[in-house]
């Protein structure tokens, strides 16, 4: 089913299940072998295109933008109103605690680089080196622990609860993990890793960056304190993060920015210097003026997602998904990594090699004669990909990872991600070409991906 | 003259003097007095409306969204390259220096509190009291000189020049300067202040905040090192800043935001921990997918002003000051806020109270029933407002500032500002507006503002 068509402008339902509509849906590229086709964007866990609901939302509020938290215009007040909503809808989308506070970033980079800042004395990270980078890195002076990636999400659990257990001495700790993989898109027994932290007397930070365009989070059902996502993978791509969680590490913390916004009073002390009562609650994070056409884009995508039903929305990601995976099936040469292994349940998030080629030629490939944007690399996830590729001997030997002969496991996988705008056209035409490619011979060059095209995304 | 008519959308030129087309020029508000009117944006200062000309650029974008610096497909270049084009144009648009960095952060506030973290060890900061917030808070742990405010742009230098001389020991100092006040819209010495930095061995970040919508801005004339500016008051309120200028402190420094995208190669080391090699350039501070959208808008703010032309732009802007302070002069009650005096060069940006009036009163009559948007407050600039309102009784005395009889002066004031899409009207409306206001006799309740409705920006 083309997008372009009438038919696909209906949004998601039980009887005509198709993609919602999202901005792009009918832009076409050309491509090297002549000739122009529509783009099919498969680098969703990267970042999603703009759902048509949610631009036609920033469009509808865009002419009536003020200045918020400042000024006594009536669009001052109504953009004002508008950013409180916002944050209203977050938290109901994310079924946060009633205590919970949500701070608007500008990504889950971000959130969780300021919940680094907030981290009270002494606090431990637990983090697993499966990692994305955004959660991996941002912990500064904290003493990190770095946990091997575990072969099951059982693993995983018993991981944590022995380095809990074992830290010395029994101080603050906070745990962080992705609810999905961002290369293997593999979900993590959040539910079970937040009962073992919390068991251990730890805390917990979910990043929701993959898991949430995905599948519905409740803060209170996986009892995790904070989670994090990122509006340019939720179909809002216009600047805004979230991080929603417990307030109490937030407001004790020194503000995440320093500025207006933030500040509630200031003024000179009598030696000279400056004094500064600081606000709490969200404001104290948010320094400076809002991105109030970001916030109000992440809260008409949250509007959006909840109204096309998560299991209308399931049903239409796992149908992509079975089409990738039975279609890549077919293809002996290629391996799909997998911490978990083949049967463990996955959002619509996939990376794969093919042996002995370079999976950057294939990426250029699928892009200049199929028009499939797909990315090429190690996913801001270096050491999971190593290990998945198969460069770290004990997880190629424990967990089953690809590249029996390492000299023909390519050094960079390939990724394709999908969501709730991909129609089914895109998928199918991902695994045509893929079957075309790797049936056209050994043309590329296994092992020799060398990083010039390695994004500083990494 | 009405921007609701046609021939508002010519965009300026020298024989029909008049707005830039700016989003929301024909939005309508009610009045509490019955009926609607077109809204009047006087609040310039806190937030522009966008352009016309930059909504235009940002739609005909948004259908090619892709990732930036990640991903093979066409969109995924596109959108690269029009990232590092926005960039290329900022540059140009400050005149930068061809080894300048140009890093995209979220606004002003953001800018500076990143600088703040690239200061070199035992960096001392020198700030006068009279900066806004976000220039004034940053320096965390730095040693901070904070600076009298000054009653000429000549003292301004010459205090500098003293604290610096006098700094023991003479270490590494950074100075922060406004280019235009937030409050008084007034100039200042900018490329004196740079000399007397640069001459006593220090260096200097002009907060363009209020000058860049106003006035062009050379990096390389001013000789300053690094400028700030927010893209939400140059006419792009899309969530992105600029902080633009020296590489060496911004490489040496840690990443400002930990995560993909600022980490080049990331590894497991022997010991168990994590090795990062982080990038050098814009992208060592600028890690998680970035705002794309927000920097493609001020890029496109930067091209639309400078094709406006900035002798169109001054000659404008000077008419409607001219009508403003004119009007106001007329309202003997009305007390203009200034530093350097009624003469001093200013742009577009003027506050002021009313004796015996409460600031907040007026604010929020012009808006009910004028359909006026100003802002009343403290404007993020406490000790400078407050020293002007004459609760400073130093500077009351030798700069002159208003309030002579301390009971009768408002504890807040009113801020009115505009810019290039401000029709003739809209000035017009407010100066009539003020006077009626003031006309109708003392109504308010001088010295009584509360700050209840003090908002978070302060």
């Amino acid at each position: 089913m083309s997008v372009s068509t009438a038919a696909a402008e209906k949004t998601l339902c039980h009887d005509v299940p198709g993609a919602l509509p999202v901005l792009g849906r009918d832009v076409t590229v050309p491509l090297v072998t002549g000739g122009e086709t529509t783009y099919a964007a498969l680098d969703y866990a990267a970042s999603a295109p703009a759902l048509q609901r949610v631009w036609d939302d920033v469009a509808a509020y865009a002419p009536y933008y003020g200045s918020v938290h400042r000024g006594a215009g009536h669009l001052s007040q109504l953009s004002t109103g508008l950013f409180e909503n916002a944050r209203a809808t977050v938290a109901e989308f994310l079924d946060c605690r009633a205590d919970d506070q949500v701070v608007f970033t500008r990504s889950t980079t971000d959130s969780l680089n300021l919940l680094a800042r907030a981290l009270p004395d002494g606090c431990r990270v637990f983090v697993f080196e499966t990692e994305h980078h955004a959660a991996l890195l941002p912990w500064r002076d904290a003493q990190v622990t770095c946990l091997d990636a575990p072969c099951t999400p059982q693993q995983a659990v018993e991981t944590l609860e022995r380095a809990l257990a074992d830290r010395d001495p029994h101080g603050p700790a906070l745990v962080c993990v992705t609810g999905a993989s961002n290369v293997t898109g593999e979900l993590w027994p959040v539910r079970e890793l937040a009962a073992a932290a919390h068991a251990h007397g730890a805390r917990i930070v979910l990043d929701a960056a993959q898991l949430a365009p995905h599948l519905p989070v409740s803060v209170r059902d996986l009892d995790v304190d904070w989670v994090a996502f990122s509006g340019h993978k939720l179909y809002a791509p216009f600047g805004s993060g979230v991080l929603a969680g417990r307030a109490d590490w937030l407001s004790a913390a020194e503000p995440y920015l320093a500025g207006g916004g933030a500040s509630r009073a200031v003024a000179r002390r009598p030696d000279g210097g400056v004094e500064v009562e600081w606000h709490e609650g969200a404001a104290r994070h948010e320094a400076g003026s809002p991105n109030v056409i970001g916030a109000h884009a992440v809260a008409s995508a949250c509007k959006a997602l909840t109204e096309a039903g998560w299991d209308n929305l399931g049903a239409r990601e796992r149908h992509l998904l079975a089409k990738v995976r039975e279609g890549l099936a077919e293809v002996p040469e290629v391996k799909i990594l997998s911490l978990f292994g083949a049967d463990a349940p996955r959002v619509g998030v996939l990376s794969f090699v093919v042996e002995g080629r370079s999976s950057s030629d294939l990426a250029v490939a699928l892009s200049a004669e199929y028009g499939i944007g797909v990315r090429d690399g190690l996913f801001c996830a270096h050491p999971l990909v190593r290990t998945l590729l198969g460069g770290d001997r004990r997880a190629r030997r424990e967990c089953g990872a690809p590249g029996s002969a390492p000299d023909g496991t390519p050094l960079h996988a390939v990724r394709v991600s999908f969501g709730a705008g991909t129609p089914d056209e895109h998928v199918e035409r991902f695994v045509a070409a893929v079957k075309e490619l790797v049936g056209r011979g050994a043309r590329g060059t296994g092992g020799t991906d060398d990083g010039r095209r390695a994004p500083a995304g990494g």
